[in-house]
């Protein structure tokens, strides 16, 4: 079964209001083993809307629509959805009761013009919206493209998923004419661009029963892999295709599943009782912070310094001026003494630290924009290596921290980071 | 001038990745003076791909499609486009040198499947991408229903705003047929809600000549003035618009034009050869982050300490043992301590300080989730101020660096952060 989504409002179209709720029912609806075709936003104006309802009549079996349901002037989507189906509007007595006692129970008495939003287009089904004014409604055409569906939601998010959780879900799973349902696996990816990773895993999974889909939002890229079947067949399906790309990705993937980097080094940090303290020069701060976005960090961060002046690191984390003299401060030498002096001013397990440059200024012939050397200490002994990274300011802090914090997870975990084949380019 | 926005990729439609691209879009569309007739989404295929442009060329003059870009099968979008326009695919010689040297500069071999992002429909016009491998492009193209101009963006969100600023705004503002021209101006607000923003400019403006659009891009809410007019009269009415604005917004206002907290707190200790040092508990290293993420910041960053466990409190920053026991570590007797400590360890002109209880665990009935405490320290004085802030975890660090920040700022121009009204809430 094939599902569209269409969101409705001026708010959504001059870029005031970030739509949320087409991105929740999309989810939600692949949850119930419908494919979304086309999802479509369009202002405050009866033929857009109109139109937009016949385009997306040609692209699925069933369209779910939010907003214009409101009691203003501006809220037109029962009137336009009614004629366009060809039916009159027809006032609904339970609604207008319900309505007035709302309105009753707050101490004020209700304005003529939200019995608009007790109007509904003949032989609709109305939805019943406990957390607002609007109920919404749904319907059944005939189009030239066949029987279509249509649902029409508030477009206030949390009326909308109520009405959905509620009353359009369940109705949704009984439509569906197929047993076929989905599941997918994700892995989460380091270490390797996009595009080698496409190539790594070509021709690892049957494509008639599989798809991949790849996303890259930096530092995150991922993979899913997605199957369908019967559901006395899927879970096996799905199984064996992750356990191929589990082998093929090998020390590329660090975790599975809706996770991070930040959360994985907690993961691992946390089964081992042991610590972190930061040493952060070029991240500024950023090491520590994804860190402690992660739930529960408390009981393995302890924090760190920011030594972004020269003047931090010797004062505070005991690096030596001779070294700064003789190395600079960008340089694995520095960057050692850094881990190793937070290690010892907090008492971590482990002591991680970055000195580089990220740019724009600073770079020189030696040590160009993106230089940067990160340094890990723990009780038996300091590793450091020096990379050379790409991109602008911001990149390079999200790329240094991303290393910073693998570098972290593999001690952790036992392995000499830099030994790694993904850590040491 | 009528546009249209196009999305696409299965992470939209499947509702794991939400689609901030076009909101982004059409806000900056607005601006231009261009109406948004519709907005569409679809998954990876060629036929819902070509299907979406053919329907958004009924419904605008140009249409802005993001994703699809990337060196992977499932990318489609260029090969499709060229496909519908009737053009064929002609590889561009600079752009695959160019990809070639970005992968050397890192030390690897270019995979082939990258060359798939050198390939153009003939004609097209290449929109040069300096974050990441793959350019954009635009095109004119002859429709059924008039000329079309199409424009392919890359899907990952920093490299479509790079080139749609650089190469985009400035040919849409050119290829606008009228004679009238459109201005804006952007105040950055804190400390007040968009609803309250919008009651508190109500009626500033002439309706018939300006047009106010408000973001929240939390932490920034920023309210714009757009202008119209002949090139004669725009400057003057703009000028006007935002002389009113910024009397009515008051202290509310931190910032003008594109620019954030972080950056204006750099401005304003720069030109005061001031320094600042952070001592972060519950923010976890955002704050240092956040004022790192300015270009130049070293200027006036000293550093700081991330004091998350109760010993970096006491052993870096000399917060007393009696005081952490007697108040707790959630109080603004221990952020003052912080605040000092943190000056004193580095010698920077102000030191801020946070902390506090994020969540989602920690919280009790007299210090629930979402308390706060901020103090600064200067030669002269320590101030400090206990927050109930509210929100997940993340929200509750990020609106914690927020305030934070604008006391430094507040403090740098000499004043008292607490006697702010609206810092005092």
């Amino acid at each position: 079964m094939k599902a569209a989504i269409l969101s409705t409002g001026d708010e959504l179209t001059t870029g005031r209001t970030l739509d949320t709720n087409a991105n929740y029912i999309a989810d939600q609806l692949l949850g119930l083993g419908y494919e979304v075709t086309a999802m479509m936003t369009v202002g405050d104006f009866p033929d857009r809307i109109e139109a937009a309802w016949k385009a997306l009549f040609e692209r699925a079996d069933v369209i779910i629509g939010t907003g214009g349901l409101g009691p203003t002037a501006d809220d037109l989507t029962t009137e336009t959805v009614a004629a366009m189906i060809g039916r009159p509007l027809i006032e609904d007595k339970p609604t207008v009761d319900r309505m007035r006692s709302l309105f009753e129970s707050m101490g004020r008495t209700m304005p003529e013009n939200n019995l608009k939003q007790a109007l509904f287009p003949e032989g609709a089904t109305i939805l019943e919206n406990a957390l607002g004014t609007a109920p919404g409604f749904r319907f059944e055409t005939e189009t030239p493209h066949g029987t279509r569906y249509g649902v029409v939601l508030p477009g206030v998010p949390r009326e909308m998923k109520h009405i959905l959780a509620d009353s359009v879900l369940p109705w949704l799973s009984s439509l569906r004419r197929s047993d076929e349902v989905f599941r997918s696996h994700t892995f989460q990816t380091f270490g390797i661009s996009e595009s080698a990773l496409d190539e790594m895993v070509a021709g690892v999974l049957d494509p008639e029963t599989t798809r991949l889909a790849f996303r890259a939002a930096f530092p995150q890229i991922s993979v899913r892999v997605s199957v369908a079947g019967s559901p006395d067949v899927v879970a096996a399906r799905l199984d064996a295709a992750a356990k191929a790309m589990r082998e093929r990705l090998g020390e590329y993937c660090y975790g599975e599943g809706n996770t991070n980097m930040e959360t994985e080094v907690g993961r691992v940090l946390s089964e081992r009782g042991a610590t972190v303290a930061v040493a952060e020069s070029c991240s500024g701060g950023l090491i520590g912070n994804r860190l402690t976005d992660v739930p529960g960090s408390s009981g393995y961060v302890l924090g760190g310094v920011i030594a972004y002046d020269n003047s931090v690191k010797t004062s505070v984390l005991g690096v030596s001026k001779a070294t700064l003299e003789q190395h600079g401060a960008v340089s694995t030498e520095v960057a050692e003494q850094m881990a190793a002096g937070v290690r010892k001013l907090t008492g971590a397990t482990f002591g991680i630290a970055t000195t580089g440059i990220a740019g724009p200024g600073g770079g020189s012939e030696d040590k160009p924009v993106g230089t940067v050397c990160i340094a890990i200490a723990s009780d038996d002994r300091t590793a450091s290596h020096r990379y050379q990274l790409w991109g602008n300011r911001e990149w390079v802090k999200l790329l240094t921290s991303q290393i910073a914090l693998d570098w972290v997870r593999r001690a952790a975990l036992g392995q000499d980071p830099t030994q790694s084949s993904v850590l040491r380019k």
